[in-house]
């Protein structure tokens, strides 16, 4: 017979098992954050209408969108949680109860250009807090707080949360009568850290904005100091508008709940750098650094924006949110061997019988399983070699042989994979469970 | 601006957060499951190149398959998880171990009529074992240990693995010199359960088998009796064929080891009339009923192939496997009011600040998420009324309220959501955990 090629698709992730045991982990300890801080679980379809997913660009098909037909009907793939998000809050506004926070962890899909460490189908992990009308400032800073917890639990030190507040960009703008603009400046703000001041005032002197604005732009994202040193400065500016005044008053009062929510000094800092490109946050913006990796970019971002479903229905649903990109983020952090794994298997025990009754061994097995020990039996008849390899490739911390010895001396024999000791052990389950829990 | 009408496409579950949570316990059940077995986790794309994932039907497209072009790409949505473990085995050969044990939890897609209760998206529970050129049969007998182990865990008891073998009906097939319509002949016994004897009788006439045959099938698939007494009988039948020799002691074979699994007799038996339609299995075949809700169908179904990859690789690569697809039986379970949750909410505990400053209120949140506990605080200024109300629509088991009365007398007061009591406990956190504590 002829053989199709087993391939998979470029820019879409499958890993090796003791891979994928680690991005599972990263994506367990994601979730159990999210969920130990009350968000409720969604799963939204992947692919939804067209006209449904596609309501913000008028149903154009972007490059990027997986768009086809089924028949009659007009299908995309989800680009992002966000949009199904707000799809599903303006359709069962009645049955949810808010503040609605909610949790979802899903695959999402982009027809973006295939490179290294870019991928067409990837996980997001995302939260989102959405108020009925109204939501407090102090959600801001709950934020926070959640990816401090995540990022300590992965096993990092060193990173910082950085944070500003839109309308204090819009303010300033706004007082240098660039509010027209003020988007094109925003996004051009958003790249100092790629490329430069330089570059960045060459690009804003390319939309024609007077030099002595673009120096007081410049010297506003220069402050530098500790948090509560560059909120004294903004206070001390002079600068005469509502927004900007509104912006800075947040962004004071998020910090003063940050360090409530016992996020350290070291891991959170205001950047007033940060703009989240897109047009479509309005107050608190996030970015995350780890900061002996900034090349990875940011690992968590997000933000305040003030209506979250305007596309779907009329309530005014403000909401605030974090997205975790993970797919990449996995990919980055096994490239430079970052991820500190607790466990490298599965099964935390593999029994192997050297012996044709299979009796005490399954019975063993099964016993340990109940004590909720993963518990994998070899059942296949290999030389005593081949087990012992299986049980080393698969990193398997202990190994029990049960050979003819064993069972006449009622004893098993076990086998630290790692050290190499080998203990012999009465055949009585707790006496085994102590030898080997973990 | 003019809105579009939040709706979510025919066919795709889309569940509120209190079913949601069920579901996702269920899916974890499944998983814990699978995992205490030693199987390791997999993740393949959800997108595939038409070509890969169509290899068997000769890139011929279904009518259920969602295929579309991006750009000149022939892609196709993945229907099972079987093809794409068959294509990650052969592609990923080398670098496996073998007895390779997957599990793999997904959402697959099928462009089915819409009618109540049948999905176009759903999830599919699949574990598989695949040997490199052979895999012993004590393999089979582990499956349904492991299907007893997750129908347990779910709350249920009077359910039964239906165990056959597909050799004993080939066998029997052979001898009676039908060889060749051997699968016409399973397809209509498979559906005897749904068309009752009567109407398998007419079907089998329709094939133009001789009566004398016919009747000898109906003999055989009306055998009666214990599992044992079943063997025996099928023993004692006179059929002289290899392959219904082969086919009995298999059989034999599997139910002396599942017993040994620790597979109570009750939950599982022999069912001579299972034959799983497809040609796709070779040796065991399992299916899985609620005996309560047999209109439920199987739950369950899975069974022993001679050869996974074969469209891909030379390989020899035999399994058996095992599936559930979860989407429908939580839809049917949850409509019968048969899900058995252990809890209903995420947070196990939702504090609620009646005072201006959060210090405590937050610090103790934080604590009590340290200790593991899944904790909610209520942050946005609404009347107390308003808070409970929400609490007990999240149907969170505790709720602490911290006012003026317990920051002046250093307590906090816990309300039982289901017993309406409360409670004034001292602000120190091991009472308050010894409180509101699993």
């Amino acid at each position: 017979m002829s053989k199709t090629e087993p391939r998979t698709l470029a820019g879409f992730m499958e890993l090796l098992p003791n891979e994928q045991i680690l991005f599972n982990q990263i994506k367990e300890t994601i979730e159990e954050t999210y969920q130990k801080f009350g968000f409720l679980p969604l799963d939204t379809p992947i692919i939804e209408l067209s006209e449904v997913l596609l309501a913000k660009a008028g149903g154009e098909t972007e490059k990027q969108i997986y768009r086809f037909t089924k028949g009659d009907t007009d299908l995309s793939l989800r680009f992002d949680l966000t949009v199904p998000l707000s799809k599903y809050v303006a359709k069962n506004y009645g049955n949810l109860s808010f503040p609605f926070r909610r949790y979802q962890i899903g695959k999402v899909y982009r027809g973006e250009k295939t490179q290294k460490g870019r991928f067409r189908e990837f996980y997001q992990c995302d939260i989102d807090i959405i108020g009925d009308g109204e939501l407090d400032i102090i959600n801001d800073a709950e934020l926070p707080s959640i990816i401090y917890t995540i990022f300590k639990e992965l096993g990092f030190n060193n990173f910082t949360i950085c944070l500003n507040n839109r309308k204090i960009l819009n303010g300033l703008f706004d007082s240098l009568g660039e509010k027209d603009i003020a988007i094109d400046i925003l996004r051009i703000i958003d790249k100092i850290d790629k490329i430069g001041k330089d570059a960045v005032k060459k690009e804003l002197l390319n939309l024609n904005i007077k030099e002595t604005d673009i120096e007081k732009i410049m010297n506003f994202i220069s402050i530098e100091g500790t948090s509560d040193e560059k909120i004294e400065q903004l206070k001390n500016l002079g600068i005469e508008n509502e927004t900007y005044k509104k912006g800075v008053e947040e962004l004071e009062e998020v910090i003063k709940y940050i360090r409530l929510f016992g996020v350290p000094e070291d891991n959170f800092k205001a950047d007033l750098t940060i703009a989240r490109g897109l047009d479509y946050y309005t107050g608190t913006v996030y970015e995350t650094f780890l900061n002996d990796y900034r090349e990875l970019g940011s690992v968590c971002s997000g933000g305040r924006y003030e209506n979250l479903a305007e596309y779907y229905t009329d309530k005014k649903l403000p909401g605030v949110g974090i997205s975790i990109g993970l797919t990449r983020l996995f990919y980055k952090l096994n490239e430079l061997n970052l991820i500190k794994a607790d466990k490298k298997s599965i099964a935390q025990v593999l029994i192997i019988p050297m012996i044709e009754n299979l009796e005490k061994p399954i019975i063993l097995a099964t016993d340990l399983r109940k004590f909720g020990i993963k518990t994998e039996i070899y059942l296949n008849n290999k030389k005593l070699k081949a087990k012992f390899k299986y049980a080393d490739k698969l990193e398997i911390p202990y190994v029990i042989i049960i050979g003819e010895d064993e069972i006449n001396t009622n004893t098993v024999n076990i086998r630290n994979m790692k050290t190499g000791e080998e203990k012999k052990v009465a055949f009585e389950l707790n006496k085994i469970i102590e030898e080997i829990g973990d």
